[in-house]
């Protein structure tokens, strides 16, 4: 809907019109390969969270490295990815409304679709639109293990809804979704460590108690770039979830990191201007919350300890500065955002770069997908 | 780059795919109205923000209402207005950088164009862009009334920049930007009344020093929806600037009303689902802060007292209820957005509604116009 594009390819970083979202490919392939490292010779596999980056370029990338397939939270985002030719895709999300089941059942029909389930309202009307459509869709349990937001209490809840998807003819119950949201930005190292040893120990709980059902627990899923060497290592969980690795954010940049947590990069910035310079002690950039959202705080500015980000309007972002100089009128600076996911969210393409180069526009083709 | 939209023209409320941006036709038609019977008989000019609907749609009906133009915040924004028809827009920044330039002098080639200044330097590049594109530029100096963002100081640093804009050939000094943004959400009357007096005072101030040199100051600008009622009674401004009145949000919704104050309606809602029901005081629901911008606060869930939104995450929203039957799974629920901008920036279509009947979808067209 920008009736104009930032840049194309071939520009220099200079020509980029601004607010840009840039990646830095050098940093974002690195922490790709970080990841396939870290998961290397230990058994789980790696299922990234789709909704971080909503772009299929990323995903092709991701699994070309060794996912398996693909989260995504909402069915329509599901449907870009597999249109773009993605053909296994978790979404993490319980489903309601005619409309949402019809197209998830329609996307079973082309792709191995799962989905997660946390009521038994739910299930039934998963099992009575797979019997329609004639297909067997994979169905996740999803276990409240600390985040208090979606799921089952852990263990004879879970174990019960379990068995009904079980005796639901056309579903399969796939497994575990255990993921544990609220300890991602616990800052210390050990906080994010203890929240997961209680996650992984209720999520062993309630496997145990399923599987004393008679029933097998294929997957237990969940994790996030904040945890995931805890899940991989807990002997509970087999898939792993992480997004925003690939990116890095201010929010996640801001976690201390642990003796063999992983230095992921920032790949992902807003490149803004500075448009205004009217008063010594204030910057402004044509960088607001439109342009970075400001849900997990503001962004940083990169490599600049001289200037914080104080403030943001819609179109306009507050720089302090103790300089009246510097930053100068038309300089640009480039701002790691708060939180990389609803960034990216208002974006209709990433600019990619390297060696100071635009080398690709990757369009965020499942933009706006609320659905 | 939603693969299927929430609703089509004939559809039942309940038909709607959630999340979903709805706009009740009669409140916003009402707002309309009141905002045009609130300026009649008044000399001041009506230019409502664009930035908070980015609709041609609504901004045609403005127009046809007596709206003189619009505003827009940024050169793809107003392109996407002159696009649809839009003949008159001022563009409430400045613009730094080539790319940005070039496009504004596109567009006033094509229509009546006006753009703010508040440094010597904007004002040598417009200049020179609007000499080699040979066409007049309306330049507005930009004065700092209060908000402490953008704009020169008020008085003479302001009449200075006001003689250069007059002094480069191709430029017509338009008159003053003066618009108080730190006013509008002021919760007391009282509070916003006296921002105002002090921003109209210093408005009247500078123009008189413009006027001391000869320059006849033809516009003085500005107001938003929590003040323009004293802007209008100001005898200072002569054209107003408000935009989120024809949807309100809730953080409006919070200013306490003066006696005088109009009563603008809510008109703009996210419809949302309730997905999951796990717990006895927790609903979780499908809109989170990708479907309803935070910056502003939590939305709030309309015509109910027994649910508070208090939390959101990308994609949910989790409700505090302390009834574990109501809202039920799949029951639907209004939120009114805590700031329309943002969140209208996050749809392609608004879903307009008459009579439980979706009568039509008006594409969010300058949905992501940031450059």
């Amino acid at each position: 809907m920008t009736p104009w594009n930032a840049a194309k390819p071939g520009d220099s970083l200079n020509d980029i019109d601004t607010p840009a979202l840039v990646l830095d490919l050098d940093a974002f392939e690195r922490n790709l390969q970080r990841m396939a490292q870290a998961l290397q010779g230990h058994k789980v596999r790696l299922r990234p969270h789709a909704k971080s980056h909503k772009c299929p370029e990323i995903a092709l990338r991701q699994i070309a490295l060794g996912a398996i397939g693909i989260c995504c939270q909402k069915v329509s985002e599901a449907a870009v990815f597999v249109k773009a030719g993605v053909k296994d895709v978790l979404v993490t999300n319980q489903i309601m409304g005619a409309s949402k089941v019809r197209h998830l059942m329609e996307l079973a029909s082309v792709a191995k679709i799962g989905v997660l389930a946390d009521h038994a309202m739910q299930v039934q009307e998963l099992a009575y639109a797979a019997q329609a459509a004639g297909i067997v869709l994979d169905v996740y349990v999803e276990v409240d293990v600390g985040a208090h937001r979606c799921g089952v209490a852990p263990g004879d809840e879970a174990a019960r809804l379990a068995e009904l998807i079980v005796a639901s003819a056309p579903l399969r119950f796939a497994g575990l979704h255990c993921y544990q949201g609220s300890a991602q930005h616990l800052r210390q190292s050990q906080q994010r460590a203890a929240a997961i040893a209680t996650a992984a120990e209720l999520a062993r709980m309630t496997r145990e108690r399923i599987e004393a059902r008679g029933i097998a627990v294929e997957i237990v899923t969940g994790a996030g770039t904040g945890t995931f060497l805890h899940e991989r290592d807990s002997h509970v969980y087999n898939e792993l979830q992480p997004g925003s690795y690939v990116f890095m954010d201010r929010d996640y940049g801001d976690n201390q990191r642990g003796q063999n947590d992983i230095a992921f990069e920032h790949a992902l910035f807003v490149l803004t201007t500075v448009m205004s310079r009217a008063s010594a002690d204030r910057a402004v950039v044509d960088a607001g919350l439109k342009a970075s959202s400001i849900d997990s705080g503001m962004p940083s500015v990169w490599q600049r300890k001289d200037v914080q980000y104080a403030k943001a309007s819609d179109e306009h972002g507050v720089l302090v500065t103790e300089d009246a100089a510097t930053p100068a009128l038309g300089d640009r600076l480039m701002l790691v955002p708060g939180h990389c996911d609803p960034t990216v969210n208002l974006y209709d393409s990433l600019i990619c770069i390297r060696g100071g180069q635009v080398e690709a526009l990757w369009p965020v083709a499942a933009r706006g997908a609320l659905l």
